[in-house]
């Protein structure tokens, strides 16, 4: 018998989505290692953490040599480290796709050239432009930074043309470092995400349309497989697949969808597993996270079939009990092991069931307990 | 918002079963804490390990000291640790049930007061008990040591009466320090393990039966839930509650059974997870894994109810190639992260399916591209 070496997977970044990672790497036989400037982050309970910033690159040659396939769980690391690192080992996806992934002008502006539909945009750099940008694309509008966004952070809506200065106040500053883009609101009928996969041989796959509900910006609630999505299924597959292969895409990736009059729009891609598939943890037959890990590793991938319909609650600033979930059938309890903080993911809970019908008994039982109603109602209405 | 501080649970042993309990306590929000004599043992790839013996007190002080439970990996930690141990911190399973598990002996004495029937047994701690207990019990029979015998091991099967100095030359040596007892060998037509939880409440829950195939004394392949077994489900789950309360029992156990003429005979009880058990982490809506770490932290138990069919694969010395099974619909890998080594358990896969035909189809899938059809094929044929 002959001595093995396991692989070994670097993530950079040690949040909830690094550690959901190394627990899917586990049984996979796949060693993992994290790089966060944090020593005390979420990921560093269950994986070994290398505490090192971006740009400690004596740390990153360490981390390099340790490590045989790089991977994010913060999508926004630096062009430049990602770079560095890609000279020295195999970095999935590549800084390529999360350039344009980082940049919503540049993946707007993709989103068009693979044929989906965005709502109306336009570059802002200076108060001048974002004149410009009001008169073209109208309002109400949201003003974005094009850089470093995430969670409806570096944003404002705009109501009116006369909330101009009001926006330029709060992000025109950002504009020389990070660039701004003036997006329409659109007011659109559903959010739905697609997250999809595609192999180092190319092998592609998507998870059953999920459905969100947003909360201040940050997603509360999802619900898969979206119901009566006809099909938008197959569009939503199509477009990805497009979109995969025009970045030569490798890893899990989710894209974010508004339905407006029936029809796909594309609101941003995440190239990173997602929020809205924490689901597929027990709610499909293969996860979004080993998925991802199969993918970067180059290893097969798994079926993404849903076992029957899912349902996940996010926790934000602090856990509610846990009690409620655990005793629910079929219920499933994450804690990220974070201290609270307002605004913080510190948590999910998906709860699974056979058919809409236990399913939306099972999550009004739920929120009951929780007193959580308002957080699964909607789910509950789409269910009927 | 309060500061929170997460449970730590300990466990004595670092092998798979520590890290399949620690990737199942990580969601929970438990953080665990391994004590190994091996720095390198497997868990220790997603768990803090401290490397120490048994009977190093101070270690196991310090150990006490970062844990808020202590559970075992291992059933064969010597009975003064343990109880060492729980005058410090809570232990479970208690010492006194771990003794009873520990010792042949005792087992099936408790076995037979909880009204299971067992093979005939005695107690031989000389030579001359071992004709005494050949005249009883008859031939074939099995010698064993009454502790520390596992998967086979400190065990010599007797043919006829004419072997008796041989099964002495074998395991003569140990009968001062662990005892021995003779078994009859019984002629089963089937065996059996159920696998059961009892929490600090006293809430008790068992998995559905599971068949089980043995090569060279240690496991080979399970198929849960076993088929055809009529009413033996209620009687194994009646016994095991009854074990449980009389033994206080709190976490999860294995009770290995024999079917013979029908009727269940009690084989073993394992007084920890169970090889037997490792289905259920995908084919149950709660693992035996996350079940163990919900009892003795106090929390509520899961529903152990099956989602449909699942064969086990064991891979005992090394692993085969992995891809026949990542490429499964519904087929999970389990990658222990050992070194490989003659007769060592190094990982296992579970294939699972929505009702016989399925299962048996996809287990003869898998099997016939890792040219392992002999492992699959009894489980083939129940499946009919």
């Amino acid at each position: 018998m002959t001595a093995r070496r396991q692989a070994v997977l670097g993530i950079l970044g040690g949040g909830q989505l690094a550690r959901m990672l190394a627990l899917a790497a586990a049984p996979l036989g796949v060693k993992t290692l994290v790089v966060d400037s944090a020593p005390d982050a979420c990921a560093a309970q269950v994986a070994p953490l290398l505490a090192a910033d971006w740009t400690d690159y004596a740390a990153l040659e360490s981390f390099a040599r340790q490590v045989d396939v790089v991977t994010f769980d913060f999508e926004n690391v630096p062009a430049e480290t990602a770079h560095w690192l890609a000279e020295r080992v195999a970095v999935f996806p590549a800084p390529r796709a999360l350039a344009v992934a980082q940049d919503r002008l540049a993946e707007k502006t993709l989103f068009r050239e693979c044929g989906l539909d965005t709502p109306a945009f336009m570059a802002v750099d200076t108060r001048a432009d974002l004149d410009r940008a009001l008169a073209t694309v109208g309002a109400p509008a949201i003003l974005k930074t094009r850089r470093l966004g995430y969670d409806g952070k570096g944003q404002f809506r705009l109501r009116t043309l006369a909330d101009a200065d009001a926006a330029w106040a709060a992000l025109g500053a950002q504009a020389a470092a990070h660039g701004l883009i003036l997006e329409a609101f659109v007011p659109f009928e559903r959010e739905l995400s697609v997250v999809a996969v595609r192999g180092r041989d190319g092998d592609f796959r998507t998870w059953p349309l999920t459905q969100n509900w947003h909360t201040d910006g940050v997603l509360s609630l999802s619900l898969a497989p979206a119901p009566a999505v006809d099909g938008l299924q197959q569009r939503a597959t199509e477009l990805a697949r497009t979109l995969a292969e025009r970045l030569a895409y490798v890893g899990v990736f989710a894209l974010e969808l508004f339905v407006k009059d029936g029809q796909l729009l594309g609101n941003e891609m995440a190239p990173r597993v997602h929020n809205s598939g924490h689901w597929t943890i027990e709610g499909a037959l293969t996860s979004q996270f080993e998925n991802h890990v199969r993918a970067v590793l180059g290893l097969p991938l798994g079926d993404t079939s849903a076992r029957g319909l899912s349902a996940m609650f996010n926790w934000i600033g602090e856990l509610p009990d846990a009690a409620p979930v655990l005793q629910a059938v079929d219920g499933h309890w994450h804690d990220y092991g974070k201290q609270p903080r307002p605004g913080r993911k510190v948590g999910h809970a998906t709860v699974c069931a056979v058919d809409a019908k236990s399913m939306a008994e099972r999550l009004a039982g739920v929120a009951r307990a929780l007193q959580r109603e308002s957080q699964a109602e909607p789910a509950i209405q789409v269910l009927g």
